[in-house]
C-alpha cells in the first residue's frame, strides 16, 4: 500500500468492494438489456439475475427489490453528469465523443434507453420525465441566449440520432470510422445548437 | 363527375376503394403501433385487427397472412421514397419538414420504427437490413464527393434523433414550436452532411 491510496482499507476489502461494484454493474447492464427488449411488467428479477450470471438473492441484496433496481436504471442522473461533464465551449465535442466511446467500448449508450419508453406503459412516463428533467433541462439551464430550452432539445436530439445510427441501425460506415473523425464531423452541428453564432 | 377524374369509375366503386385504402392504412398503423411495444412473436393478427377496429378475416383478406403484413411494415420503401423526394440541394429541408409533418399530423414517423429493432430478435435483422438498403444506401447513392456513405449515415442519424426527441421523448419546446421554425434551425446541419462546403 502506498500513501496515495485514498482510503486505508486492507487489500482484501478493496478487492471485495471492486467485486461488488463489478457485480452491481453487471446487474445494471443486464436489467438495461432486458428493458430494451421487454415491457417492464414482463421482466423478472430472476431473468435479470440469470443474464447477469448471479443469483436472484444477490440482486435483492444489492438493490432491495425490482422497483428499486428499475428506479436506478430509469434514472439518467449519473449518465447526464458524464455526458455534460465539459465546459460549454467544448461541450458538443465532449457529448459526441463520450457517446461514441461508451457505445464502442462498453456496448452501452448513456441516453439511448429513452427510445424504449413506448414499451413500458406507465413506466414510460417515468423514463420520459427523468430524461427531460435530468438530461435536457439540465443542459438547457447551462445555455445562454434565446430559446435555450429548444436548443437543448435539438442538441440532445442530434446526439440521440447518432446513438440510434451507431448502436441500433449499426451503420457500417460509422462503425468503420475512427471516433475522432466522427466527432470532428458531427460535433460542430451539436455545438452550434449550444452556442449559436 | 368531371373530366378531371382520372379513372371513369362509378362513385360507389370510388368510395369503396377509398374505404379499402383507409382500412388498409388503419391496419398498417395498428401493426406499427404494436411493433413499437411488443416483440414480433407476441403480436397476433387478432390484436392487430382489434386495434384497427376490424375483423381478423378482413386483415387476412387485405394482407394474406401475418408474415406478409409484417413484411409490409418492416419495409421502408414507400417511406424512403417520400422522405427523399426532393432535389439534393433542398433535401435537408425536405427531410426535416416531412418528418415533422408526419409526426405532427399523422402521429407517425416514417423512419423511427428502426429503433425497435432490438425487440424483434431475428426480425430485427430484417428491419436493420431494410433500413440500411432502402433508406441510407439509397440516400448515399445520390451524394457526390468523398465519404458519401458516412455522410448519408450522419444525415439520417440527425433525422432519427429529431424523431426520437419529438415523438418519443416528446420535448415540450419542440412540440410548441412551428414546424417551419424547427426546419429553419435543424435542416442546415442535415444539408451540410448532404452537400458539404
Amino acid at each position: 500500500m502506498t500513501s496515495s491510496t485514498p482510503r486505508p482499507t486492507a487489500p482484501a476489502a478493496g478487492a471485495g468492494r471492486r467485486d461488488a461494484e463489478a457485480t452491481k454493474a453487471a446487474i445494471v447492464r443486464a436489467a438495461r438489456h432486458l428493458l430494451a427488449r421487454h415491457a417492464h411488467a414482463d421482466i423478472t428479477l430472476k431473468a435479470v439475475a440469470e443474464r447477469a450470471g448471479v443469483s436472484a438473492p444477490l440482486v435483492l441484496k444489492y438493490f432491495g427489490n425490482k422497483d428499486a433496481l428499475f428506479a436506478r436504471i430509469m434514472s439518467f442522473e449519473a449518465d447526464a453528469a458524464a455526458v455534460l461533464d465539459a465546459p460549454l465551449e467544448d461541450l458538443g465535442r465532449h457529448m459526441v465523443q463520450h457517446l461514441l466511446t461508451s457505445q464502442a467500448e462498453e456496448g452501452a449508450d448513456p441516453l439511448l434507453r429513452i427510445v424504449f419508453a413506448p414499451l413500458h406503459r406507465e413506466h414510460g412516463y417515468v423514463l420520459r420525465a427523468n430524461f427531460r428533467t435530468q438530461v435536457v433541462r439540465r443542459l438547457g439551464e447551462r445555455l445562454t441566449g434565446p430559446d435555450a430550452g429548444l436548443r437543448a432539445e435539438l442538441a440532445v436530439g442530434m446526439l440521440l440520432g447518432l446513438g440510434v445510427m451507431y448502436g441500433i441501425a449499426r451503420g457500417p460506415h460509422l462503425r468503420a470510422t475512427a471516433i475522432a473523425e466522427i466527432t470532428d464531423r458531427y460535433a460542430p452541428a451539436v455545438q452550434a445548437c449550444l452556442t449559436p453564432g
